[in-house]
């Protein structure tokens, strides 16, 4: 019965900011989407969302596969439509193998919040490169914060170089743990939980609520011992149960409180600058190595030199010299 | 009395072989110059050097100002030469603002071994840039193997991004933490507790052994709660102390032990092989950069987009694609 309108027009934003799930979902295809001509389309979408962004609170959910994110999601995603925030979810793919999740549609796995009108479930392109995810998934929450959410949930798992440039992207870095999870931390990235404001450890019910403590105990024992953040925010531990329902209204107040502390002290608005300079960085390193790597003269040297280095025959200083005067030829 | 030999040339490469410190001295000088000229004899070195390397055992020695590095590392120094171990120091410059470390000469912070045949202790310069620090240290190390070390230790002040890229050139990350350093601890660079594989709680002496042991017992915690580096060496932590000599024998134990295990299970040529390669693209990222940023029109371009990113009115992505397309601007 309805008809989406042209992604990019006036009209297209009235009816994202509206709540039209389906004229979002086009647009985020375009985001996910390799082709160049999707590209023209998108690039030209920034001048038309730019003057809406800062509205969403960005939030990365990271932790192991088994933890009980989707359901913790759901939940935090249940109370935040409760309170009228309107919510937008980037979920993990739970088809895709990094995921380590059962092959369930996204439907399946928030049934409840996926059905509610103020919230919106999208799963994450799976099988790209790492890089393309990172800028889809920038892309697309500034589009879900041009459309006027409130709350941008980022599912990320906590295994991969992923949430180093997740936590790059959001105002608050959430690690979910599991109680007696020493094994599990095994599993996690070196340093991931530096990079937590907040940690919760889920499951926090039935004969598990002792496990639970010790856990929290453990966890705020490892944060007493390293570098603080910032002074704005002190990273903390709650237990919390996505099954009882137990401390999810208290883990939703954390994070608006995480958001008023940190707007309040101007200190979000300065994350968020640092983070876009960043980012800028981050595409000109990338942009400079794509087009070294794309020179069919530098492919041929690479594949000579790299073995060399890499069997200890060559240092890496002349390798990189040499390769670096054979892409500057005149020594622009 | 003695002329020291043109660096370079064979009867060179023999006399700091045979351990003169005077033509050593002159190379790291070349090494750490910018003058073209004598980048140029350096580059003229490696293929001399490079039939020398693997012998050394790299250890990089990290910790706050004022847990007392530069005495435990005289202390280990001291007990490797009495082992008939070769040993090599670069040392923090103690007149470098960043060290923390008072205005001495660096022969009266480490008097006995800088006079001890055996031994060559070298302040690493301050004051020019960190990529450059780290490029002149590794350089040096490069030459100190090829001069038949058996040891290097490279001190490093635990504040900086410089443990990161000391850690990527040496076999063994040393963090050194002093009794009650709860409060030293926040001055550390987050994730540095993480790089460690062995951590030494200095100063266990008199009336601190019991706060050394809460201490170790405390940093115990947090290894264990943390990711693994590998399965050939597990963390660990040990109380010593530089004035009583207590433990420093055990320690440099502990230095042999690593080297031995991971070398006979071949992890230890294998973190070589991965560091050389590492910085093989490390050194290209810099100096496609380098050549970026040396560009006047992107000067001038970047002088403009940059503020408007930082201000929030220019997409980062549009910044970053808009100065590509002044640097490549026929595509390249």
């Amino acid at each position: 019965m309805t008809t989406t309108t042209t992604v990019g027009t006036p009209e297209w934003l009235e009816s994202i900011q509206r709540g039209d799930r389906r004229a979002l979902a086009k647009a985020i295809t375009l985001i996910e989407s390799n082709r160049p001509q999707d590209s023209a389309v998108v690039r030209a979408l920034w001048p038309l969302l730019l003057p809406y962004r800062g509205t969403a609170l960005r939030v990365a959910i990271s932790g192991p596969p088994g933890v009980g994110k989707s359901s913790l999601i759901e939940q935090i995603g249940l109370q935040a439509v409760a309170r009228k925030m309107r919510t937008a979810v980037l979920a993990v793919d739970p088809s895709s193998p990094v995921s380590g999740g059962s092959i369930l549609g996204d439907k399946t796995r928030m049934p409840h919040l996926s059905s509610h009108a103020m919230a919106f479930v999208r799963p994450t392109p799976a099988g790209s490169t790492l890089g393309g995810v990172a800028r889809s998934t920038r892309e697309t929450m500034l589009l879900l914060d041009a459309a006027l959410f409130d709350l941008l949930l980022v599912e990320t798992v906590g295994v991969g170089q992923s949430e180093t440039e997740v936590a790059g992207m959001v105002d608050l870095f959430v690690l979910v743990l599991q109680p007696h999870s020493g094994d599990e931390l095994q599993g996690i990235k070196r340093g991931i939980m530096e990079m937590a404001d907040i940690i919760l450890i889920n499951k926090a019910d039935g004969d598990m609520v002792q496990a639970a403590e010790m856990t929290c105990h453990q966890v705020h024992s490892a944060l007493s011992l390293r570098a603080q953040p910032a002074a704005d925010w002190q990273p903390c531990t709650r237990m919390v149960s996505a099954v009882s329902g137990q401390g999810m209204a208290a883990a939703l107040d954390l994070f608006t409180s995480f958001r008023d502390t940190l707007s309040a002290s101007g200190a979000l608005q300065r994350k968020r600058l640092t983070q876009a300079s960043n980012w800028m960085w981050q595409r000109l390193r990338e942009g400079l190595m794509a087009r070294f790597m794309s020179d069919p003269t530098i492919q041929r040297l690479l594949s000579e030199l790299e073995p060399l280095v890499c069997a200890g025959s060559l240092d890496s200083v002349e390798a990189a010299d040499r390769l670096l005067a054979a892409f500057y030829p005149k020594g622009k």
